[in-house]
């Protein structure tokens, strides 16, 4: 029996932003790897499987766990919510099969999802028409002052700043500082979309200001929008206008 | 009769990547506006709908079509290719929408789509796993020195970066300009990842490095990945590690 690997975007949580393919892995595996809660989200697909509960921080751990069941001949989606090359599950499980000898690694496939930054800025409005940069928080595993230099970075050249993972009960003040980095290139008035559990049941679309955003609201089911210099916020929804001169000559 | 408006997003092109929610929006759709090769795309969901194609470049005349037939009652959908918020239809049409007064402006919605770039990504290996910047090299919206701001920017911070409309007929030498401003701050051997028709008939899937691309092979339906100093090429796969401090401690 030959096993084998896809790493599987399951998008944001809502059935109707699960894609066919996502859907066929699914049904086709033996073995579903991934985090408790993204194992409850395609709860329904999971009868006759053998399903594999992780908790959060384990990314290494079921990357391992997936590549050994493929090994041994199980059909094994291993789960990301939205995108699994975003910040999900992509890196790690390839990291895992580059350090296997070649003729030990399983056939592997990623299978793209709607990723958290395209639902969230849906529901938004057009916050990302032009170019933007995507920004982790979390300094677990890089930096802080590579985290500083590339939003200084993103500020200066007036991208749009998607952020992930901005803050959490064990890291409460990383939001805090971005803002004061951002502020010292963008005006107060910047609008700032706050969006919580994108097409998932609770979710909150918010829109805030660089100046005034709560940051307490702010929690790691979140994604931030920071607009660029031309963002505008009117009538409930954030756009960032596609060109340059369109708006210059209007 | 209510009119609405949905701009969806229809992901590549390929139906496995066509969400469930994308498809509910065009089978409820009365009229279906869009660039001619995107409406052949879903061409088998079109029966018994009005059909209204256009060329590109015609944007802002589409988002105004669009919208004029949403305020005469049809259940219209606007097509965008990938996500409609990523360089898509989202920004014109909500531009086209903030124009009109509230009084006469149709029910509208963006529906999310799976992302040329996370599409790309995929079939690289994980080329997005750590930080990214987007950045389209189209000058026809956007002045010149704009974009060579955001390249400057992304490679001193060292994002990965994300190319869209990186050459064309019209628009044949920018992105040996770019390669040369990524070059100043990236090694020559900087992967490269070139993927053209992604999921679509005739998909290309190929990783070069900044110091070997054959800009020639590069047309309007590719997009790139340039990696960080980070990103590895290797086996065929492009990966950038999700953690800084676990390639250090390694």
């Amino acid at each position: 029996m030959k096993g084998c690997l896809r790493v599987v975007g399951i998008g944001p949580g809502a059935e109707g932003l699960l894609t066919p393919l996502a859907r066929r892995a699914l049904e086709e595996a033996t073995a579903v790897v991934g985090y408790r809660a993204y194992l409850e989200m395609v709860a329904g697909l999971l009868a006759g499987k053998t399903a594999i509960p992780f908790e959060l921080g384990q990314e290494v751990e079921r990357a391992r766990k997936a590549l050994a069941l493929a090994g041994e001949g199980e059909r094994v989606v291993l789960l990301s919510s939205g995108d699994p090359g975003i910040y999900g599950m992509a890196s790690p499980a390839l990291e895992a099969w580059l350090a296997l000898a070649p003729q030990h690694r399983p056939p592997l496939e990623v299978v793209p999802g709607v990723p958290a930054l395209t639902a969230c800025a849906a529901l938004l409005g057009a916050p990302l028409g032009h170019d933007f940069a995507v920004v982790s928080l979390s300094d677990l595993l890089t930096p802080w002052e590579v985290i500083v230099r590339r939003l200084e970075a993103a500020a200066v050249a007036d991208f749009v700043v998607v952020i992930y993972n901005p803050r959490s009960r064990g890291r409460p003040w990383q939001l805090g500082e971005a803002r004061r980095i951002l502020l010292r290139y963008r005006h107060p008035d910047t609008p700032v979309g706050v969006v919580r559990r994108a097409f998932r049941p609770g979710q909150a679309v918010a829109i805030s200001t660089l100046g005034t955003l709560d940051e307490t609201t702010v929690d790691m089911e979140t994604t931030l929008v920071v607009g660029s210099s031309r963002t505008l916020a009117r009538d409930g929804v954030m756009l960032t206008p596609r060109g340059y001169r369109q708006e210059v000559e209007a």
